[in-house]
């Protein structure tokens, strides 16, 4: 991964004293307790499903309500933490919950342009809408696999809306930074590019290869080692899929890659040499990820 | 991996008492430290590099010749553990070498239609000849990165040419078993259809959303994480290639993979659902690699 400049300590806000979080899975769960190991006093949970409501409220000792309420109004971030078919029907009404209050609401949807056209739609002018979306997960979702450490050195896009101004966006970096992330600002275009490069395409390809593998029958089945297991990994992921489906550039990189592996698959097929192009593509990875 | 039936150890061939190794990469050198410790009684290695000689001697207290030599005639085994163009090259003048011997020799190619095809063509018809292809690897090739336990609980193919009699075959299996490994039999053809498929066009995707990825910018870089890692992890793999740009069914497969993308993105634009087909291809992956 390239490594983003250091960030500037001395624009970073106070840390929040009063949090919400509304949805308790792996990464609502994960931000409530990091933001509790971070010293954030007061927590507040929200979750619709009873027993993870208990089991919240047992594992962490702090109140967790089954829909959003008036309490939202005295937090100084409201962080939904839902998935993003959720996360969209829950705007109008925690928008109305929070008008005239200072809370900041934001969020974790892995896809930013369709919630950020929402957020403008259905809340009040007034309540200022960070969205967010940290770049973290698990094979596993569920607050049974949450973890305060998952956003340790991770990184966090912010795509602030027009209703938000400096402070409110500074508000919501205080938070992620608190719980060891590091932030990006983008604009919701920019962040859909390129999480449709790095993460939604290559969730429909890991889908595509699992499939096209096990039509191999049992033969591909024994043959099937490592490297097919690591390639096809984020294929089990189910949270990302409504976020991809929503993204308005996944198709036109999916054909983009498409069209490539087509052009490897001639290039072969006339017996030209395909070493430039994949010693590009070992080179583009070492650019990523270093090593 | 769906697990394979367990091998018939009544049928098992003794050990082999005297193996030889050409080529002393990662395979090769891997292969020799898994049968010293499997306690094979006589190993050579071949090896055209003077460093690698040196080390391998070093390591292993073995012989190194520096090319294939009359010693290998005396050889129960001699396996070719040559990257693919180098091994085609090796077959004439290794087959010479063994003519009128009783060593049976093999190979570690990762493409096996090309490699029976001219074993048919370059080896004496009395020499018997089965391909092989352990499905175990490295992203780091070369002695250095060698392992006794490469081939532990991995698959071997194993494609017994036209002049291999049962014997010969029964030879390559206990030298394979003695490392840990597990053997299936197959023709290449099935082989080749079977790998394009869990290796080599996986290899090929890889290394198309590595470059996908790094065509976009910053903020691209920014934003990859460890799913994108683990699913661009094969595209540094540099042994493969010249197995997979000679697998006459990677085209197609290939082909298959760019057409299955370009059905899911005309999909999402329609805003049909994927979600059969994301079910499809995560229930794929739990049959290939398990729950």
């Amino acid at each position: 991964m390239a490594t983003p400049p250091p960030e500037d300590s001395s624009r970073r806000a106070p840390l929040p004293r009063r949090v919400a979080v509304v949805g308790c899975g792996l990464i609502g769960g994960s931000l409530l307790r990091a933001l509790r190991a971070a010293g954030i006093p007061e927590l507040l949970a929200v979750d619709r499903d009873a027993a993870t409501r208990a089991l919240v409220a047992a594992s962490l000792g702090i109140a967790v309500h089954e829909r959003p309420d008036a309490a939202l109004r005295d937090c100084d971030v409201v962080v939904l933490a839902l998935p993003v078919g959720a996360l969209l029907e829950s705007l109008a009404p925690v928008g109305s919950l929070l008008a005239g209050s200072a809370a900041v609401l934001t969020d974790v949807g892995g896809v930013k342009e369709p919630v950020l056209r929402a957020a403008a739609h259905a809340l009040p002018p007034a309540v200022p809408f960070v969205g967010g979306h940290p770049m973290a997960g698990k094979e596993k979702g569920g607050f049974d696999h949450s973890d305060a450490e998952l956003f340790r050195a991770r990184t966090v896009a912010l795509c602030p809306g027009p209703s938000a101004a400096p402070a409110a966006v500074e508000r919501v970096r205080a938070l992620w930074l608190a719980v060891g992330a590091r932030t990006v600002l983008c604009t919701p275009e920019a962040h859909d590019r390129a999480v449709a490069r790095v993460s939604h395409v290559p969730h429909l390809v890991a889908s595509v290869l699992a499939r096209v593998a096990a039509s191999g029958g049992e033969l591909a089945g024994q043959l099937a080692a490592g490297g097919l297991r690591d390639s096809t990994r984020v294929a089990e992921d189910p949270t990302i899929r409504q976020a991809l489906t929503r993204n308005p550039h996944v198709a036109e990189v999916a054909r983009t890659v498409a069209d490539e592996l087509r052009r490897l698959a001639e290039r072969i097929e006339e017996g030209d040499s395909i070493d430039a192009l994949l010693d590009e593509g070992a080179a583009a990875r070492r650019r990523l990820f270093g090593g």
